[in-house]
């Protein structure tokens, strides 16, 4: 038996170092240039702790309650690390649950912040040391569990705070917008290495259900002392406190030690149950290696990563750039499989759409191209969600629906996974899923979830002003009509399609002719009711002098009583979203003058600074020179804009993240491809690395290079498809996922490639 | 320290017997007569077993999955005791959840269902033997907690099975109507006497979100075997089955004895946690004595219902019914104070509203009679539903609002508390909640919460044909907005006065004047949007025929396709909803041709049989009889429906009890005095019991005597109210609560009392 034993112990130790090895090499490969600090500071607000791809449990340093992802630069304190966060968002913060903190010193109820020494952050890995007390915290992850490795210096009283009640973006008014609010919280020390409990919170940035975290710790020493709180008091005899609607924690101590040592801490989280956290500790680490979880999780990256591999002529900087816009691409939404506590079935779950008003540009076009199987399981999750709340998300955090920024965007998701041809989807009833968004109003909160003003729209053809959002819902709301049009003409469902590819023109209804500004006439404006223009909008709630204030395509600000979701126009202004008709840029060309006056409007948006580069709604805008013939605008635009706004440093994105919608939008562009959501096609325009390969998860590989590229040659003469001369600025999906040779052959002068054959019309 | 030992021994000893002794006095004089078995037959449906006042937790036997309150008479076989149920309600059902079954032998997955020998059903007391096993269950409560006292026979092997994957009305179709849907459980045997965990279900009547029921069991003996259970698979080491969405459970056994032998069981239930269910025994049952316990819950009812002395004049048989509708209007909705998943604030939370659309008649009102401060703690949990879950419930249970049968009846509620002068409620916010009612649609799901179909209400001054339910809807709106204009003018706020009164008078919108049946002229029947009268309903799917069917005030049947709610009346025809216009009766006899048509109309109604006395849209009609000066025709009326319908037996309650609807009706009339919901005053007609006293909390009391009552005596002659005459037939409810003495002279004719001042109208 013990030899036996020694066998095993053999085995494993083996095991064990081969995996290391196996994570060394591979890591080396691909997720080496990842840097997850990439888009960190500044207004990226990316989340720089380990997470597995899609992974539910994201932990990290949080620094403060008040930082979206946690993580502030030093040398801010950290107040300890918590378990669930997410990814580039803007707005109130979401999350933030079960925080853990170590320090040297008896269980006490205070709170033990503490700066950074140093911070190494890379894939699937965190450390840092803190300066007050030398404690070294290493940090790495499963799909629902964080590992932390805990260094304590010698002779030092190691004690963890386990704090149930602490979550990101407390706010002491309730229900104050967009602000978590405490719901309730518990704690039990379950044995002398095990803790659990949870954290009940409601609201955040979606203003949403309560939604519950559940943790199970397990520590590899015993604990020699323990510490209970609820509110105010604390009990060193109490090994529970049970949830009354008040927060509660517990310190755990492992005594000292004459060397330095440490202790290790795996913690399972669950949207269950604790005993369903434990049992995903048992499941995804049976063991107490650290470095093969991180060998673990980083294989995990690896088999994504090496989807695209980037040839030599690629700079180091560009690929940190480049893999690591594709790990931010992968971090949301989130696997919550198995852990839905809304309801129970086969099919999978997915949360933390935030929002998909970001991400169904570029992400999900990506996703579908890294991992198809994963965007159907992403569909699916929405398709179900319908199916069993009611209305697909735009976006959704800790189970509930909301917020709606504009348009019901589920709908490009689906159009775009039918276009390229997804499998395992029930269309029919995505269908129906996109029909209740068009037809069926969300009712009193039209912030959760369908289409506000869905009512007005339907009757008058546009949102008329004195609805909140007036403008980019009407816009996003025609965009959203035509993708039903396009899911139900492949459905061979022509009633529908006709008259939704009739609505899909609803955005002209908003198109005010003749209305010129800066020398270029036609802009998405204001419109009542009744039909009229409004060159001059409400300001202030008196009704007796009824004040108003002029509008125009660059207003920008709003009365000081509406923010941006009241506004008309979300997150943006006339110019922008004058330009935002993704699905019919031909009628927006002729709307505009034609094609000369189309490009003085695109040359006068980006020359005047009307460009927005930090936010979605533009996402497009740069591409719009190739409906005119003219794809080498777009190219210049295109490299213009990530020179001057992106690169491989903390201040790397331009913009909040968005769950990866910056960072995608990125990857594309390096690429030289850049998809139009919800049609079946890829522009092509000047790519930023001279050589790339996709690998197909169908077998098949698209191999790209783009000859003799260079700082100056940075304009397409020719381009061929496997041999073939390819006179259009654009590829179908079909194409790609044949896979081949795609030559595109550059020099230092516009050529006449692509000014021909205009990218395809609306279907 | 021994001798300290043996005096508190004694004194708890004694404290014991003491409150044995109180209960067994007390008992005596009130809760004797409640007899919970009435109303469990037939129709009426009501819970059987134990309850505290509004208590949480309901244990009792549930006789498979099928019945809505758990119980079936013998000889069905018991499944066993599930801690959560709810009472007299129609539909599909809810909650059974937790489900424990003492059987004899070894543990197995195996369910032992077993016949009962007897059944002795109390006051807060059940007990039953099974033949099979011999075994004898007796079950007491305490507000959120059971207490079990399980017998078995000697030599048995003592075993019981705890069963988290129980529930009511399971199906296996997913998201079937109306039908209760598994989500996960969870069980785990903490220690050698405790087991805990939970079930977690969505669905049910209200086709709620998912609720989850919590629970810890502790026995007064240690286990000497355990089994536990997930899905289809058992073990007898492991301790815990962790949630992954399947059925858990577990066995626990005491092992044999050589003689009979209790073993004792309490289960602390919690919507929170397993851990607050433990809290929630500690608190509540800090001992092992069921008998202790068993005294506190009939002190609890004690308290409540010595509020309403009969004298000596009423028969056993009346006290039985009279305590025994007391007892069944005062068991819902539930107080979960403290035990709200969703949101955590100081305001009291109530749940299991089982629909104010039953309940705001007589309910409420007997609540304010009886426990002002309940009222008022549960207005206020309505006005905080809104507050924090966006709308005001007109049905919830497990945590979300559901269904709505046709108005927002809490608009009731709410102007019944105010006009009945109910202090600490913040009306300007009850009144925004009214408002949202009446002016903010629900959105797609339209049986969730607020008006369905309200646009068209507000627009055409009705809800047209073809939008479910239009007919009641219609009525009840109305009724609901004369409730806003109430509470919108003594909140001294004219403008919405104005606005709401016009809007009660919508009813009118749909009284199809010249319509005649039966002799009667003037319907409520079914309008299209564009105005005209619909004598024909369409009938089936066919598109192409275009199928209709007549239309009468009589129809009882829908197409098949359409149940209750998708018919133009919810439970009921149009001769119901043609009388019942509760504010504005004068008009309504207006519209139907004056005082002498109205009367033929009520006699016809109740002649031809059109009155429907099970269920709650005519409880009113009796009564309307007082509006044309003739209070005897009510009286005689309602003695004619009470002895034909009710009695003390299990089959005495002539429809489902809808959380004691059907009692409270009772309750009002056997005391001569009937409430008009939302308005200040009750109608007064013949007693059914000579004499009695309503102790108010105010402290005083009214004191009420009918005079030379008897069989023949039915007819009220004088009233005199603090020895002045009192011609008209009602009193306010400031009156009323004053107290002082009401005195009824009795007489075998009808006399000219109450023929010339007739009830207020509307204001």
């Amino acid at each position: 038996m013990h030899s036996v034993m020694n066998k095993r112990g053999l085995i494993k130790f083996s095991l064990s170092v081969w995996c290391l090895c196996i994570s060394l090499m591979t890591y080396a490969q691909y997720g080496k240039y990842v840097d997850p600090k990439i888009g960190s500071e500044g207004l990226g607000r990316v989340f720089v702790g380990p997470s597995a791809p899609f992974g539910m449990v994201k932990p990290g340093p949080d620094c403060t309650c008040k930082p979206n992802s946690g993580w502030l630069p030093m040398p801010e304190v950290v107040t300890g690390f918590a378990q669930v966060h997410v990814s580039g968002t803007g707005g109130g913060p979401k999350y933030g649950n079960i925080l853990v903190q170590p320090y040297c010193g008896e269980p006490d109820m205070e709170s033990h912040e503490a700066k950074r020494e140093y911070e190494k952050i890379e894939l699937g890995y965190y450390n840092t040391r803190f300066q007050e007390n030398g404690i070294q915290t290493e940090l790495t992850t499963s799909d629902r569990c964080s590992f932390y490795q805990f260094t304590y210096p010698k002779e030092s009283k190691r004690s963890l705070r386990v704090d149930a009640g602490f979550f990101l973006g407390e706010n002491p008014v309730p229900d104050a917008r967009e602000a978590q609010q405490f719901v309730g919280s518990e704690i039990e020390i379950v044995s002398d290495t095990e803790v659990r409990g949870y954290s009940r919170i409601r609201g955040g940035w979606n203003n949403g259900r309560a939604y519950t975290v559940y943790f199970y710790a397990v520590a590899d020493k015993p604990f020699t002392k323990t510490l209970t709180w609820k509110d105010k008091f604390s009990s060193s005899t109490e090994k529970a406190q049970c949830d009354e609607g008040k927060k509660t924690g517990a310190v755990i101590s492992w005594g000292e030690e004459s060397t330095e040592s440490t202790v290790k801490l795996k913690i399972g989280i669950s949207f269950l149950s604790s005993l369903k956290a434990q049992e995903n500790v048992r499941k995804e680490i049976p063991h107490w290696d650290f470095q093969q979880l991180l060998a673990k999780v980083r294989l995990q990256w690896e088999k994504l990563l090496e989807r695209i591999e980037l040839g030599k002529g690629a700079t180091e900087v560009q690929k940190r750039m480049f893999y690591t816009a594709l790990y931010h691409t992968l971090i949301m939404p989130v696997d919550r499989t198995g852990e839905n506590p809304l309801w129970t079935d086969n099919a999978p779950y997915y949360d933390d759409f935030y929002a998909i008003w970001d991400t169904y540009r570029t992400s999900s076009p990506l996703i579908t191209i890294l991992s198809p199987q994963r965007e159907t399981d992403i569909v699916n999750a929405l398709i179900n969600i319908y199916k069993r709340d009611g209305y697909m998300p735009d976006a959704r955090s800790g189970n509930a629906n909301g917020r709606t920024q504009g348009g019901s965007n589920a709908e490009v998701v689906i159009a775009d996974a039918l276009v390229k041809g997804l499998k395992g989807i029930d269309y029919e009833l995505a269908l129906k899923a996109m029909l209740k968004d068009a037809t069926v109003p969300p009712g009193g909160n039209e912030e959760q979830e369908g289409r506000g003003g869905l009512l007005e729209y339907n009757r008058l053809g546009y949102v008329p002003f004195g609805i909140d959002r007036a403008g980019n819902r009407t816009v996003e709301y025609a965009y959203n009509d035509y993708n039903i049009a396009t899911v139900a003409k492949m459905l061979g469902k022509n009633d529908i399609y006709k008259e939704y590819i009739r609505k899909a023109d609803n955005w002209k209804n908003l198109w005010r002719d003749n209305y010129e500004y800066d020398g270029v006439k036609g802009f998405i404006m204001p419109r009542s009711a009744s039909g009229e223009w409004l060159d001059d909008l409400p300001f202030g709630h008196s009704k007796v002098q009824h004040p108003t204030f002029r509008y125009t395509p660059v207003t920008n600000e709003s009365p000081w009583y509406a923010p941006w979701w009241g506004t008309f126009f979300y997150e943006g202004i006339s110019w922008e979203y004058s330009l935002s008709i993704p699905h019919d840029v031909p009628a927006l060309i002729e709307k505009s003058g034609g094609n000369e006056a189309f490009r003085n409007r695109l040359d006068t948006f980006f020359d005047k600074g009307y460009y927005n580069v930090n936010n979605e709604p533009s996402f497009l805008t740069p591409c719009l020179y190739h409906w005119i013939g003219r794809p080498d605008l777009s190219s210049a635009r295109i490299k213009q804009i990530i020179t001057r706004n992106y690169n491989d440093t903390p201040g790397g994105l331009p913009g909040n993240d968005d769950s990866g919608a910056m960072s995608s939008w990125l990857a594309f562009h390096m690429m030289g491809l850049y998809p139009n959501a919800g049609q079946p096609y890829y522009l092509i325009h000047s790519p930023l690395v001279s050589e790339y390969t996709i690998r197909l998860t169908n077998g098949n590989s698209l191999h790209v290079v783009a000859k003799k590229l260079s700082e100056k040659n940075c304009n397409i003469q020719h381009v061929s498809l496997n041999g073939k001369e390819l006179h259009r600025a654009w590829i179908n999906h079909d194409e790609l996922s044949q896979g081949g040779e795609l030559i595109i052959e550059m020099g230092n002068k516009p050529s006449d490639w692509g000014t021909e054959e205009l990218p395809p019309v609306k279907m």
